[in-house]
């Protein structure tokens, strides 16, 4: 068997479960967020402001994806929200499989949305499917404009962009309109919004949009 | 045939072809590195940072890995330091078949030393030897102290931590001392540098290190 064959294989089997989730997602009419970037583009902190922006009007839930440590479970413990840590153990990417184990462990009576933090990597969890609603990439000012053109796949299959850590642009060679303009040649139909989990700036927007979602 | 097995036959067919780079560097006295760390952490600009110290000194090479584009070989070839660029078109580490076929297009009598700037990845190329006589490992401050736990694979298998972007400390809740403390938890011998390639701090202190590497 050849290594294309059997990765086809792999990506079948993980299209299958991933389909059997977005069903069990529909049924309880979640709204699910596969969320992506890099390590330390603030995926994390993204969860947290919006949690604490949204906790009393929607009911949450959180999965969360991680080579190793529980540590962003912790994070998330704190707020009060059901939350059910996936230690990849090496592993580069989240699969269905595991997101479905993980599913079965949270209580999701009630549920609204459910957000999965999928590890830090802008490669590999492009390629996998966990059933979604929405892939959102969060893509922080301090990697540097360039980063959708070196890294297509991620940007082309996600359908909204963070641009993450805005207040310290002032400080960065970063340029947010090329950031923009690159993003959008590799995907023009990508929701753009612009945050900073420590200034809370558009928060509050990317927030109105979730809600807009769960009440489609 | 097992998914780990074939892995593991992989892993075998490019630890016989590293064998054979590393042979190579060591016949032509070639101290290689193979420079890992996450997308947007500065490799290039560090890899220009270098250049700009060392050109007059060392004779440099470098090999470029890149999902996408030859947007960091461009860069590179300002400096007129012999560069090839690998375009990995989707993969998200660099193996050593890639590096050897790049290695063939260089020109390196009396290189002394050779960059590979590995795909921006904080997972996958950990696992994958070039040949290289040593790993660094880049961390910018931006990505936060707890990501050697959390990535723990990179920093075991590295010899060097460069710590970048300490200019933007101020502006950041990040602890160098918790993350080098995290580091050194998860491999004691690390050689840690911090650099910034936007003012120069730290540069002089690691090109002197590879000085003293190439000496060797």
């Amino acid at each position: 068997m050849s290594l294309i064959t059997l990765e086809r294989k792999v990506l079948e089997k993980n299209d299958v479960i991933a389909q059997a989730i977005r069903n069990r997602l529909r049924e309880k009419n979640i709204f699910a967020i596969n969320l992506l970037s890099s390590p330390g583009s603030g995926k994390t902190s993204l969860v947290e402001r919006t949690i604490f922006h949204l906790k009393d009007k929607v009911k949450m839930a959180v999965i969360e994806g991680d080579v190793q440590t529980d540590l962003d479970a912790q994070r998330i413990n704190k707020l009060d929200i059901p939350v059910v840590q996936i230690v990849t153990n090496g592993a580069c990417h989240l699969e269905a499989a595991l997101v479905r184990d993980a599913f079965d462990q949270l209580d999701i009576n009630d549920t609204q949305m459910l957000i999965i933090e999928n590890v830090g990597n802008l490669v590999c969890p492009a390629g996998y499917d966990l059933g979604e609603t929405t892939k959102v990439v969060v893509l922080s000012t301090t990697e540097g404009d360039d980063k959708p053109l070196k890294y297509p796949a991620m940007f082309r299959n996600a359908s909204v962009l963070i641009i993450n850590k805005i207040d310290l642009l002032p400080y960065l060679p970063c340029n947010i309109e090329t950031m923009k303009t690159n993003a959008r040649s590799i995907n023009p139909s990508l929701k753009i919004f612009e945050t900073s989990c420590t200034t809370d700036k558009g928060i509050a927007e990317w927030c109105s949009w979730i809600e807009s979602q769960i009440r489609k």
